[in-house]
């Protein structure tokens, strides 16, 4: 038997932070993609390999042991709960490949988990739906995060954009033209670290820090229906005010800000951190000047061109 | 006869933009001047010097004919209009003297029209009360510019710090410790283009951009709040949640970002545009490392530290 699915990474376009505090927030599907297969194998262990990122994991079937490791333990943590959750107790090998560096706020370890789901369950010639999918991928994050958003799993199981309002969750497939240049510093965002300096001055301005998330809100309502509306030429302007928003509530930094402002200058139509911010990811928005913004953000940082994409988690 | 009168340069702590929809705003005064001379001179022609921008100019007495000119025209405007309004027809020796740059928007065309009235009151042994001399001040701007703020010339003239608001003008003398740095761009702010370009957001989007202009007004009362309550030191927070909100409303640029985050590195308590930005300035509060902050900005732009002064005109 050799089962492989895979699903798409994400990128938030509009809300982060706010959505802490209830406020709507846009995420989308792109084309880069985490990719699981899944074969028997002969030996005793399961076998781990993620060439990608040089892991390789040789795991004790029954006990989830871990019996030889190369690489970083990270993504083995969701591996292990999914094969806890959804899968017997047989020797198998899993393969993954990635297309998104690990760790820049792009959802990978909900990509992987939601392939590894959908693979398993058609490994062991199971059915599962997509709703039910999403609901499992996300309480494998939550077990191994803590704490975790359902936007990651669920974008990674649908594809396409998902608008969260009043945790509420709407699938819609708009079209999105164009490419969003990701950039990213070498250092991963500390989400945690992020969310609690906006708690602390939310707490104490509340009149100013409670305005500008409410403000951030209102941008992503304006995104949500110009998108619907099919005028997505136009997210560009909004990008800029929710980062201008970002950077006063103090999530950004020099050379975010940097990023951001030579992605502009070279052409792009709009462009804001993504993700917890204070160091990882930019995001800017081209539908012409994709290869002048993106050779110079590569020339000064890591950076890659991606477009949005309908496709959630397929089984190939 | 030898009058000589001076007045403090200005900086827009908090507000700008803000202030064109009636929302508060706080400038102080700063311990750089524009100093004016006023001599007798047996010659036919009234003589125009500044050194400092290379400025010589003859002008007739009873026709306000330029009959020599080296340098360029610029302040002339307004010690043509200040003589036509302030002044009989008898030639004088005129000698003005910059501690600031011109045009970075420090207001020293405020400073030389508020300190040439008051030295040509004392030359004519007249007296001229502060209300009537901001007063006459702010027509000369308004004459010269077309449009003109009357927080520049009120500065100018009481020192301190001014707070307007609903258009009253609150005077008040506040102890301000430490030194800002003021940063400044090659090419200067463009104050009308930089005005059109926020209220043309504001339009298309008024749920965004009004709740960002409301929310630069909160920021505003928040900090003249803490100034009055003699917590200046807290300010530097407030410049830098003031700084980004100006970069939402599309007012900011990669050099002033890189400026701002320079100075926030090198131990700034808080840093900001200040004024119409696009170019121009930014200022950096400091109570410690203010070297530090001054040379890590003079190694890649103009930049010098000044101090808050609660001294307003003075006849020397």
């Amino acid at each position: 038997m050799h089962s492989v699915a895979s699903a798409p990474n994400k990128i938030i376009l509009f809300g982060e932070h706010a959505v802490v505090y209830k406020k709507p927030a846009i995420a989308v599907a792109i084309n880069k993609r985490a990719k699981v297969s899944i074969k028997n194998t002969k030996k005793d262990s399961t076998i781990i390999k993620c060439n990608d990122i040089g892991l390789h994991a040789n795991i004790n079937p029954k006990t989830y042991n871990i019996e030889f490791l190369e690489g970083k333990k990270g993504i083995l943590n969701y591996i292990l709960e999914v094969l806890k959750s959804h899968h017997d107790n047989s020797p198998i090998k899993i393969d993954i490949s990635l297309e998104v560096p690990l760790g820049i706020g792009l959802g990978s370890s909900a990509a992987i988990t939601v392939a590894l789901i959908a693979a398993l369950h058609n490994y062991h010639e199971k059915v599962i739906d997509k709703s039910s999918l999403s609901k499992k991928a996300h309480e494998i994050e939550l077990k191994v995060q803590g704490a975790a958003s359902p936007l990651d799993t669920a974008v990674s199981t649908y594809g396409g954009m998902i608008y969260l309002k009043d945790s509420n969750i709407e699938y819609i497939k708009p079209n999105i033209e164009g490419s969003f240049i990701v950039a990213y510093t070498p250092k991963p965002a500390d989400t945690k670290k992020m969310v609690s300096l906006v708690k602390k001055k939310l707490e104490k301005y509340p009149n100013i820090v409670g305005n500008i998330i409410d403000t951030i809100g209102n941008v992503t309502k304006t995104a949500y229906e110009l998108i619907k509306e099919g005028k997505f030429e136009k997210i560009g302007e909004l990008m800029n005010i929710n980062h201008g928003l970002l950077d006063s509530i103090g999530v950004s930094s020099s050379e975010l800000s940097q990023m951001v402002y030579s992605a502009r200058n070279a052409g792009a139509l709009g462009s804001k951190i993504t993700g917890a911010g204070g160091s990882g990811s930019i995001i800017a928005y081209c539908i012409n000047n994709e290869d002048k913004v993106l050779n110079t953000l590569k020339s000064q940082w890591d950076a890659f061109k991606t477009k949005f994409s309908k496709d959630g988690v397929i089984i190939h």
